[in-house]
């Protein structure tokens, strides 16, 4: 099978490129014994060429150059990892004009810039592969690629981030607050010195927006995505899923529906209340998971390390083997034709809602606050009454009911004279079959 | 990207061939306009002309002779839903010598004699794929032979036959005997009238031979599978495993030790008690799951409808559509170079045990039964006492023991006054990371 070492350009040798390179020289020979290929590491492009590194190389190896990396005619496949729009763009582009394949671990610039890549890919007719760029070590974008490329997907639930699901899951089991279960995290360096990114759906959101763009074929970017964090909730929130039967994930997803005039597409991010039965439910720590609804296949979930350096780099090598099987054979992996996507927007959506109010009255609140979602249309599944006088609250889950509707009922409750607070809303999330 | 039709040559048209053709049916359009490939099923092959099916055919689509559909020159890819082991391994094996890309379902061939399938492939250098012979609609053998191709894998365990998981979910949920819930099983099409394939783990025992090739590049065969049914479990083993945190699924499980001599691979079925908070343990009714331990990647999961007409289909059809993309490019997915498995004995095995005696008299006998797993070096994590008298119990976790000395106990226990009887033993599923 072997015709030679397949010659790696690495550009970037941070975290998850430092990872690669341990992973290609443990595994090098055990991959060149079962798949003949011989995969060497022989061009690396870093910022800073005089920084200590956990990883060392021969002279000539590094450089300070990436367009030299990606231009060089001794390079096979060209391994980007050094996040971010530019250069990572420009580099990627030339590698792919160039005929290199090119593994990429990069979800900022495929969430905002994909549809360029793919298509020079596809017209190019070289590999662009990407499974680290979505839940890190998961095999699910090649699933998704090319296992379900013949599937009638209905819906993709994704806990895609780490982060956010570590700090719901400490909130939960621990009952602390949000911000103690956030200093947990930062401590453990599970979140970032400055959480935004994770704790306000950004993470999940450019996410969604590649997981939309396979799953559906059309391109969808991250400022399409529909957003909100997880900084609101509250341990009285979560004791409350809890009692009803449900956990609380940031959950992102990705829907697809058939109308007349041609399919409609919704990619959201926010946090939502799952069934504690749902296989998402069982997802813990800083694990992700991606749950899948099509219409043969039935419910399929992945689940596994959705970030780290390790993770990340066995997603990496998984398709640098891929690029390397196929290099000299002419053939891409094809994102196959894209169309312009139809989005759905926010207040279309059509959800079960949980709905925490602080009333000042509980005996007289209830009737007027139920006259309100009445006058609106959204009908009431279950409600609970708690504590009294100015402790008290009403909980209710509606029916399925319509975004804009509900978000009119709320605009109507916060102005009604016995409530006090609405506290707070959560989407719900239906049980799974089977 | 399109150079005319993908002709498909179908062997065999029951509950899996009819749910694939119906499924190319609905998909083809939205197949052609995305991967620019146009899938026609243009033979198929079925034992008996006249016998009803849910799909029809125009005039001499359907032919007797299987034969000719695979020597077709007419033919692109053929796909085979016959099952057993001939005539699919000769047809195969004709398929594969004509250069014909080739889609199996058949997990009792593969599990028996892949060796020969897949060198015949990997000679010939076409597509030999078989996603649907494992976990029905999971994708989890193209993950693992493509995705995972760099990864170390530890072990890997898998609850595989959706059979054996509906019957102890019922069995734990319902408190009702293996009797009563395999009735039950039979009842809703779960079960088969004769159930032993299921039952006593020959069917997850194919897969797990299957899953051991894949995942460590060796030749293991059915036969090789040590394997033990759940037909010996009660409901006072479920209520017992609950109790101490517990829920028992009947597991595939393939490790790989590295020992001084080489790597030595251990295959086996069983029912096993896996702690409740692990991943596998919230798989519920007929699912079906595999869980993989990676050196890189760490733990992942994958999850879904294991059998089915349907979810089968679909997983056919995601390998039709890949060979499909590579046909005419010379390239066939490869198994790797693979070697011969030096196969630790299950007497080899560590692991922990359950162990649940009946015993005559409490007070007596726990000195008695404490001195017989001392003397053979088996550690006791916990014990609990229950009952009195005639009813008395007594329950134990050992820490991780060998097999033989486990057995060796269990002997000596057996010949000893004191203890009536050896209820159950259930080897013990250590925590998950994180």
């Amino acid at each position: 099978m072997s015709t030679g070492p397949v010659r790696i350009g690495l550009l970037g040798c941070g975290n998850v490129g430092a990872a690669f390179v341990s992973l290609v020289r443990e595994r090098a020979a055990v991959i060149e014994s079962r798949y003949g290929i011989d995969l060497q590491i022989t061009r690396v492009a870093v910022h800073n060429l005089s920084r200590e590194r956990p990883v060392e190389f021969d002279d000539g190896v590094l450089t300070h150059d990436a367009s030299d990396v990606v231009n060089d005619p001794n390079i096979d496949v060209v391994v980007e990892t050094i996040g971010g729009i530019e250069p990572a763009r420009g580099l990627i582009l030339d590698a792919i004009a160039g005929g290199k394949p090119v593994v990429t671990a990069n979800k900022e610039l495929l969430a905002n810039l994909g549809s360029e890549l793919y298509s020079a890919a596809d017209d190019k007719g070289v590999d662009l592969l990407f499974e680290a760029a979505v839940a890190g070590g998961i095999p699910f974008m090649r699933p998704l690629r090319e296992s379900l490329a013949g599937e009638d997907i209905a819906r993709v639930m994704g806990i895609v981030n780490g982060t956010t699901n570590y700090v719901l899951c400490r909130m939960a089991e621990e009952h602390i607050s949000f911000g103690e279960a956030l200093a947990e995290a930062q401590e453990l360096g599970y979140a970032e010195r400055d959480p935004t990114a994770d704790i306000e759906g950004f993470d999940a959101g450019a996410k969604a927006a590649i997981i939309a763009s396979v799953a559906f074929g059309v391109d969808v970017v991250a400022g399409d995505v529909y957003r909100e964090g997880i900084s609101d909730i509250t341990p009285a929130d979560l004791a409350f899923a809890e009692r009803l039967g449900y956990v609380v994930k940031l959950l992102a997803i990705i829907e697809r529906f058939r109308e007349l005039d041609g399919p409609e597409i919704a990619v959201r991010v926010h946090p939502a209340m799952v069934p504690a039965g749902h296989p998402l439910a069982a997802v813990r720590d800083s694990f992700n998971a991606i749950f899948v609804e099509g219409e043969a296949v039935g419910d399929l979930m992945f689940y596994g390390r959705g970030a780290g350096g390790d993770p990340t780099a066995s997603a990496v090598l998984g398709d640098v083997i891929d690029a390397a099987l196929n290099t000299g054979q002419g053939r891409g992996a094809t994102m196959g034709k894209r169309e312009v996507a139809t989005l759905r927007p926010i207040d279309a959506l059509q959800s079960e809602y949980y709905i925490n109010l602080e009333v000042a009255d509980r005996a007289g609140a209830l009737a007027r606050v139920a006259g309100v979602f009445g006058d609106h249309g959204v009908s009431i599944r279950s409600m609970e009454q708690e504590g009294l006088g100015e402790e008290a609250r009403l909980v209710f889950i509606t029916h399925e009911a319509v975004e804009r509707d509900v978000q009119a009922t709320l605009q109507t409750l916060r102005d009604l004279e016995v409530v006090d607070r609405v506290r707070s809303v959560l989407r719900v999330v239906a049980s799974a079959d089977g």
